[in-house]
């Protein structure tokens, strides 16, 4: 891996991952999930703020936040993974959010139904997407913008509009007052500090869709809309940490490795582990499945049969067929990098 | 700025920042607070945990969280600052967590005052230091270690052992269930998932005390151990930014620049602001005092006087006559680097 600029820091200071020992925790608590903002976190006065609903719909309105907790509440718990994970793993170097595996987490979302709001507007006959805007707002490749996605109406049946995580008003950092939450897709797509939706009767050419977020093999690729989160399994690293390298000594003995695997596709199916960097693998056991759009857990007793290093890998497959590679397929924008995680381990006597 | 490595980044993806538009809050949300964690955060079962307090002590006690919690409570709001804010721009490059500006942040800490929790346990006459241990266990410079930190008897008076941050329990990644809180000192102090308190007879020597976290010019120099934050005063940087490069543009007109400001010597008495890269300054307006260990509010009404580029710097002093350098001086640990913050910004008309 190359090294990383100081503007990659910057990013890196701001957007920050989930430790990986908190995949312990079945929702993850606020602070630990991931965050990944492209501008600013906006200054949101709740009272003031009202959510527009318009475009191509019978019934245009405008929503407070006391009229929107006023409606029939939904709960989702929802693992939501960042796009760009293990883009920091990708030979030659991509330059952005330089993240490594970490770019995870999970919550219990609270809100609205998008479908049942939808459904309330009325879309028109000629209706074809749905465009969210958010209240953060600057520039992109000399684009100034509002952060922007749209959703085909088809793939709005499962979203939320949330103004809970984990049981309290959502945080700044995670879109206070309102944001979607797209279960199964890649976080880009859970737009932020929502101020308006809009019905649109053609596919959206915003820069965040049209542009970026697109997974291209080389530059005079058009590529494909990045959409569901590819299948992915991580462990807990296990052991104890040295501080600056983070390399990690375990005490021979039996070793319990646990973990989470999830994909936007289909629900996991089985979680494979290694502890020679993927020359032979053992089956995981699965633990409970926590609903379909939240990781499911897996555990596995490791018996190192001798001292020395290790290099420890799982990965996950789901009913759907995708499997996770051993290596990454190189992209421009450094997408979806799901090749198996490698944890190097020292087993000590 | 040299580059940083993938070990570095490891940390950077782990240990976060504050975005510096969280300046706007007073108290910073949950998640938004700056975290650096040594080794792993443990796992911690509340119900069988207890604090131990022992060592030179004639009542030494073991108290559950519950018997915490029964005790007279008392409630700060502090500004903590981790020691290595800074560290990735000084120049030779010091390899640890890359720290920019941003290890800061405020929060409501409520729990037992440390001086009333020891004076119920009584120290002995020859009693001098308080060695406080966590449960976070690693190794650093080959030494397998529990996180541990002292304090002389002297410098416990304002500490509080903390179990609620801002009006609820302690996330797991701020010491869950019971952490050291030192108003005014660097982050480093306040040892998090507190297991034990031991009352010794000579100065600590563990190796977050006698080795890590001094203020040493070269290899050669002992140097000084870190104590009390230096000032500083940070602004929220104007305008909206370029989402890789965090480059920031403002239309012309009127700026209001705003910050915070704290030093752990003294009160702030000023905040000074420059358009022009340190070359001239103007004086801030000091927002209202918050209590002694809490971060104080700046503004500053800014007209630039011409499109274009501008390095925008602000600096505090305290009533003790501390003063920001324009230079940071380097040390081996990478350490209190309080030089004056600089956002280049371009003024568009």
């Amino acid at each position: 891996m190359g090294e990383i600029s100081l503007e990659e820091l910057q990013l890196a200071a701001r957007n920050h991952g989930m430790p990986l020992e908190a995949l312990r925790y079945d929702v993850t608590p606020v602070g630990l999930h991931y965050l990944l903002i492209h501008y600013d976190i906006p200054p949101v006065d709740a009272g003031s703020w009202a959510l527009s609903l318009g475009g191509l719909v019978a019934n245009p309105m405008k929503l407070t936040l006391d009229e929107l907790r006023a409606r029939p509440a939904v709960e989702l718990t929802v693992t939501m993974e960042c796009a760009g994970n293990g883009r920091a793993r990708l030979t030659p170097h991509v330059v952005s959010q330089p993240w490594l595996n970490e770019a995870v987490g999970t919550a219990r979302w609270r809100g609205v139904a998008l479908a049942a709001l939808l459904e309330e507007a009325s879309p028109l006959d000629d209706a074809a997407e749905v465009v969210f805007t958010g209240l953060d707002r600057g520039l992109e490749k000399e684009i100034e913008q509002q952060y922007e996605r749209s959703l085909r109406l088809d793939d709005t049946r499962d979203a939320v509009l949330a103004y809970e995580m984990n049981g309290a008003a959502l945080p700044p950092q995670h879109g206070f007052p309102l944001r979607l939450v797209v279960p199964g897709w890649y976080g880009m797509t859970s737009v932020k500090w929502l101020t308006s939706i809009e019905v649109i009767d053609r596919p959206f050419e915003g820069y965040q869709q049209a542009e970026a977020y697109r997974f291209r093999l080389d530059e005079d690729d058009d590529g494909r809309p990045l959409t569901r989160m590819a299948p992915r399994a991580l462990m807990i690293p296990p052991g104890i940490p040295e501080f600056s390298s983070r390399a990690r000594t375990v005490a021979r003995g039996d070793v319990r490795l646990e973990g989470r695997a999830w994909s936007g596709h289909a629900p996991i199916t089985g979680v494979e582990v290694s502890d020679d960097g993927g020359e032979t693998w053992a089956d995981a056991d699965l633990g409970p499945d926590e609903g379909r759009w939240a990781w499911r857990g897996w555990g596995h007793l490791w018996r190192p049969k001798r001292t020395g290093y290790h290099e420890l890998c799982c990965r996950g497959r789901d009913v759907a067929g995708n499997v996770q590679p051993l290596e990454p397929q190189w992209n421009v924008g450094g997408y979806s990098n799901n090749a198996v995680q490698r944890v190097p381990v020292t087993v000590t006597e």
